[in-house]
């Protein structure tokens, strides 16, 4: 493995990607960032965590809603802001040494500044239904629902601060079926190849 | 590796995906499937080979293109009937045991029939470029153009027929970015992952 080694790993909700990335980073002795992200762009923005987790997936640019919600417009909407913040906290990381990130755009924000090695997980419905209703008790009735509306989130988002297609092979050194793979196998494949990479 | 091995692989222009496949079934010892299909294909719609090679990535569904070419019109276009003699070809291929076939939508063709090990291969510009001027003897100044031509045409053939976007991480069980992992590198772990498959 190279001496700094930064992974990121965007994912279709219910994939796994998450917990591939966690394993990932205990079976490399790296650290893993997920809420740390959000944490580091709280102190930098002021904004509290929790509202950080609720808005970070959503590209409003609303004027009212920014206006409404913070009390003032600074020309920046309250979403440009948040991932703002998000990306100041990111590159933070990233300059400190070895990682794994999961979403948040970090292969896009990384990218031309590090060498990163950047992985999308996704799966078949089936795995990511069973997991949204297994992992984040999501109700079975609701889960192919909740499933398609994150999903789309995630591609909005991703697509309206990158102007890439979220998923679109061209934007991963690697893409994986965990649905197929397994997570641990695909751990075990992650590993090898950030070996090798 | 199981008993039956098939392995698709979707690729871009000067990616090398077509040479890694040749290399992956060499080390596999299974046989590799690409102009096969085109001469199987011939046998069974009739058509030159050469004339196959030359319109099979073409979707033009146009009654005058298909009577002036063929002479005859069933109702059915010349790209679709060269579609469907193809169609014939990969699913007689894949009955008969483990192969690595390369492009014509073998995946969404074989899909829900057999357990295939689905791949895609995609590279960085200046890789593809390099590759199609020293493998393919694509003019230096021509080579950017020549290589959205023709991955243009295969987005819209794999589109056209699968109603699937061509290169979207999801219809694959594994994508890889040959100019990071290089030719030789792309074919030892796609040999580690059809084994584990």
């Amino acid at each position: 493995m190279k001496e700094k080694t930064i992974i990121t790993i965007s994912r279709e909700y219910g994939s796994g990607g998450r917990r591939i990335g966690e394993k990932l980073a205990l079976a490399l002795g790296i650290p893993y960032y997920d809420k740390a992200i959000i944490d580091m762009a709280a102190q930098k923005s002021g904004f509290d965590p929790e509202f950080i987790a609720s808005q970070e997936q959503k590209v409003t640019g609303s004027l009212l809603f920014t206006l409404a919600t913070t009390g003032y417009y600074t020309g920046e909407s309250l979403h440009d802001q948040i991932f703002r913040a998000e990306c100041h906290a990111i590159l933070e990381m990233a300059v400190q040494g070895s990682c794994v990130m999961v979403g948040r755009c970090a292969d896009y924000i990384l990218k031309g500044k590090f060498d990163c090695f950047n992985v999308f997980i996704h799966a078949d419905e089936e795995f990511c239904r069973a997991r949204a209703i297994t992992e984040y008790g999501v109700k079975p009735a609701e889960a192919a629902k909740v499933i398609e509306k994150i999903n789309r989130q995630r591609a909005r988002h991703y697509q309206y601060y990158s102007q890439q297609v979220w998923g679109a092979a061209k934007n991963y050194h690697m893409t994986l079926d965990s649905g197929r793979f397994g997570i641990d196998g695909s751990v075990e494949i992650l590993k090898s190849m950030a070996e090798l990479f």
